[in-house]
């Protein structure tokens, strides 16, 4: 049972027009997580979804996927994996590259951050295009682990992003279906 | 009760030498991290001492300082609040610059963060000079925040960053006595 619904959790987002740049709505989730009944509700809301689906480690995508994946992952007592931009982790690692909008960024993870077989759990704050988290999702399988769900607090849904994503429990709290 | 020790949690860091710059030993956590026991009896002993401290709002620093930070925000059911980089966070927001061994960098919080006399806890993974740690104190002091106390997984004791954050309640689970 849920004291607050998502669309609850959906008022709490603020818009924040030309940001990063002129043109862009960017939703804001530092108005949901200061208020922490919100914030325990979206993470109990992911919880409910894949208590049953023997998730042994969430991996989470730097900076915003840490906030809800591991408050989830302290929910679940299973462990939590950083994937971070470059240069940021410390001992061996492999690395994926993904587009953006102009160029490419890279995304890394400990070599031995996740062991062969283990089931996942991918978590991040937004699906936009999903050219992130299909990243993400390569470098769980480059370490042979069993990637089985991915959990996002909000879906662009115009963008699309679910469908580089398919085949996976892919799982939204909260979805805009238009700019 | 803890089935762990805190010299359990400090045995999992992982030393790597060498990063990010020849001659420094990096303290990895994700060796703590990805253990789920490990990981949550960190945030249990921080739970602990601050349990009773009526803490109403976590602020947390990017981007390690958002893992513990979440976690005991959803433990305690209380709100988190990102302080972050330049350029991270959209709306109105404050900022404090702190010094690096060559140059300085700064830190920011949205200005409707914290409500005045909120009492705030601050979170990170690690205490070094103590630098940072004093720059988001500054952040949440500008607010008119109640800063309670500080939470680090990890104390680099030689470098006496505590020094610099008299006056808090602040504890670290794991210390360091020398390099």
């Amino acid at each position: 049972m849920h004291e607050l619904t998502l669309n609850d959790l959906k008022s709490a987002i603020r818009d924040v027009p030309d940001f990063p740049i002129k043109g862009i709505v960017f939703k804001d989730i530092t108005t949901l997580l200061r208020d922490g009944n919100l914030f325990a509700e979206a993470v109990d809301y992911m919880y409910d979804h894949f208590r049953e689906k023997e998730i042994e480690v969430i991996a989470g995508i730097e900076s915003r996927g840490f906030i809800f994946g591991t408050a989830l992952a302290y929910k679940l007592n299973i462990g939590f994996v950083p994937i971070r931009k470059p240069g940021k982790l410390p001992a061996e690692k492999i690395s994926e590259e993904y587009e953006l909008e102009y160029g490419t960024d890279q995304l890394e993870i400990h070599r031995d951050a996740i062991k062969k077989g283990q089931r996942v759990l991918l978590v991040d704050d937004l699906l936009a295009t999903g050219g992130t988290a299909q990243a993400a999702a390569r470098l769980i399988e480059d370490l042979d682990g069993d990637l089985v769900g991915i959990a996002f607090l909000i879906e662009l849904s115009f963008l699309n992003g679910r469908k580089a994503l398919k085949d996976l429990d892919l799982i939204s709290l909260i979805q805009y279906d238009s700019e």
